[in-house]
């Protein structure tokens, strides 16, 4: 795809070659990301970050992206904030809101919502999710962490195994996630989960058209003795139909370092999409892994600067003049590389 | 007046001079509110943005026109995010922030809270909309709208004729244009409302006493036939006594492509301060107006940044400056002009 | 201590010798902060603030500090707005975020989670506010006011006078002040509050032990007779038992100017922790006082803006490079200093 002012709206939109592409970007924004140098190739672009659903994490992300660019945030936080409580239709927002900014991250809880908007605007936007539908940077920073993650130990993305825990019926990421994985070969996948909250069958299917092999299983621990990737999800309790059903299930998809270093291989690497739910009743990922080498969550989270970093770059066409606008920084910093 | 370190509270301290001055300034903002170049000129100075109800569109607006200069904004949203929710006074709030920013743009609640935070502020303070007071800036954007659309047809603010329609009682934006008109000569005015919210008569004294000549209608139709510019406000159903009041209005008022089509000389200006209601019960300007080319309303919010872009540079005393501190821009951009 | 990269999480971490070198990089942001001139130094940096309990005041003052060293801000105001309202723990947000930026600001309604936080966060932490903890930015910046003025008048903060007024039981500001007036010499107190909300004994216990002489009073009119700073709290009238209890108090502990030019030295000056409460039935610093030369309220507040820049220049260990990235300001100030 032409990336020059182009909307992101859906993994769907992406070929294998456009994921190739934003990767080989990304990886040229470390060192910006380090703040081992810093640059202003977009020194005076201003990005209107309109998030009209609560988010910290990715709200944040997006515009720290921007501004290791050089560029100029506005924020928006929370749809009573905005006209459009009065009946401001989308298209009246976007129409309006395209004319300061030169490219909007929108986040938004009705599904559809963000291209409805994208379709009125005059400037490139961003999905930063619309409820259930899509949330494609998340997919994107899951998928080249997995990528960082597999060359570090020689693999690749064309070849491995990955097993997906928790609510896959629902949940956004890992559907995304599914369908960017079709675009490569010969993944093996593992899919655990409670009955009630498998993964959705058309998901599978298109999974199997694409070469890769499915196993489903009810067993946390037979499902992570040999793969790569362990990618875990958390599990809405409201999901289930029962008080008794949840208790049933309760513990039975939370991974611990006990769990962890008795049945995974050593090197295995362990995801989360975040937040995770830290309460004792929940914790699907247990807090005595945060200090485990092979806990992969906040590499994940520093990835998706990177990610968001290239996406601004190609949608604006500069990420071959980032260096260019380089200059050494002027501050000292003791950051702790994760 | 002198803009060096003003305070723009109200329309009425303009003379015609000064509008002619800011309309000047605003035409060489163009460029910069294109992308053609960046400027930083005022790199270095802060905005405080302080909107104490909520606003989308306004809020962004202003903050955008400074960062087009190359100033920073630091923002302030929400009342109960302030420590007026706690007793504090006006006055102390404008010491206070009065020492962090270089100028201040203050929404307000109440009519009048601007000027008396102005009073005790140390820098200039830009009213951004106070109440059923005053919003000075959308009665400038408006009136260097309509300047702009009538020069491009050949004609001039002095000698026009103008259809305000809807809720002309409570209408804030209205009577503030009303006022500025009454700098110009030989405006032709037709005001179009339910008789409940007719126009104020102390508006019309002064329209008159201007040499203007005002008609009073109830019928949109034949309002629309000779003007040069149609200015359509949103009726609020709640200012009806009944609904029964309210259900014999409803659509009277209302402005659609047919109605236009049939009615309005070809090149007619369609304006609107935003936002619109574009729920069906409401809709007064229908969204099948929306690709029509005289349709303004988007043509006035890009406006609305050239008017506050210039009233900046002009409080801060930059705007000969602008273009000295201009670069090329380093991004593309498929910015869609309107 | 050793600042570069360290934490500013309570007043108790600071030595003698490190209060006396924040103040004098305080002193050299002076022409900064008075827009004589503007520095790049920070360019690219990006602060975290992250503000997870209402403030303007505070959240204002520590974002344009950083902004006029020439960094970026990223906000995140009001913990509805975050994941840890879906139970993410205060661990899993400090290693997210502190991926994203290079030094964070955090206020949090919690005692100790400030500190809980940056002991996760992989970048530099300063405390905000943490409940009824720690503020300690607001005693250094009380610290620092004290110091100025006293030094207007030949004195130092090894020999002085001074009355704390109101709350002194809950008022976090006074023992912050306390704690730091304890690295100094020669200091008389005198504490003036109801019995209620008396000063708590450990306190002044810590002052004896450091050779200060303390005095207790519930007489406001004798207690400002013979010092050089009056520092005066708000009183909460939900603190009293009964309205009874509330009414015999109200009014003996506030200050106006008629009891001031009665009872104090000419050159006595006033100050407070801020918002005071301008209503009525509460103002314990009248605002008859507003223009006295001896209230010194505002210059508190600005000061906050030079300890707060000193603070951020020394974390990042650019306190000697913030004249080598000046340049002299390119817009036109009419700012009144107080």
């Amino acid at each position: 795809m032409d990336f020059i002012g182009a909307n992101i709206l859906s993994v769907s939109q992406f070929e294998r070659g456009d994921i190739d592409r934003i990767f080989t970007v990304a990886d040229t924004m470390v060192p910006y990301a380090r703040r081992e140098k810093v640059t202003r190739v977009l020194e005076g672009a201003i990005l209107g970050n309109m998030f009209l659903e609560p988010s910290t994490r990715t709200r944040v992300s997006f515009g720290c992206a921007f501004n290791l660019l050089g560029g100029t945030v506005r924020e928006t936080v929370g749809v009573s904030a905005s006209a459009m409580a009065k009946g401001e239709s989308l298209y009246d927002t976007a129409r309006v809101l395209s004319g300061y900014s030169d490219v909007i991250c929108m986040r938004h809880p009705q599904a559809g919502s963000v291209a409805e908007f994208a379709a009125a605007s005059r400037v490139p936007v961003v999905n930063g999710g619309d409820g259930a539908n899509e949330h494609p940077t998340q997919a994107l920073l899951d998928l080249y962490t997995i990528r960082k993650e597999l060359e570090g130990k020689g693999g690749s993305l064309d070849n491995f195994r990955i097993a997906m825990i928790g609510d896959l019926k629902y949940g956004r990421t890992v559907h995304s996630l599914c369908k960017l994985l079709c675009l490569f070969k010969n993944v093996q996948l593992v899919f655990v989960s409670p009955e009630e909250l498998a993964m959705p069958p058309v998901v599978i299917e298109k999974l199997r058209e694409a070469g890769h092999q499915v196993t489903v299983s009810d067993q946390l621990e037979q499902s992570i003795k040999a793969v790569d990737i362990v990618y875990s999800t958390r599990i809405q309790e409201e999901r289930f139909e029962s008080q008794e059903e949840a208790d049933r299930y309760r513990g039975r998809f939370r991974l611990n370092r006990d769990i962890f270093t008795r049945h995974a291989e050593p090197n295995t690497v362990i995801m989360h999409p975040l937040p995770r739910d830290s309460r004792a009743e929940a914790n699907e990922l247990d807090p005595d892994l945060n200090e485990h080498p092979s806990l992969a969550i906040f590499r994940q989270t520093d990835n998706g600067l990177l990610v968001r970093m290239a996406l601004f770059a190609m949608l604006l066409g500069v990420e071959d003049k980032v260096d260019q606008y380089a200059r050494p920084i002027t501050w000292q910093t003791r950051r702790n590389q994760i």
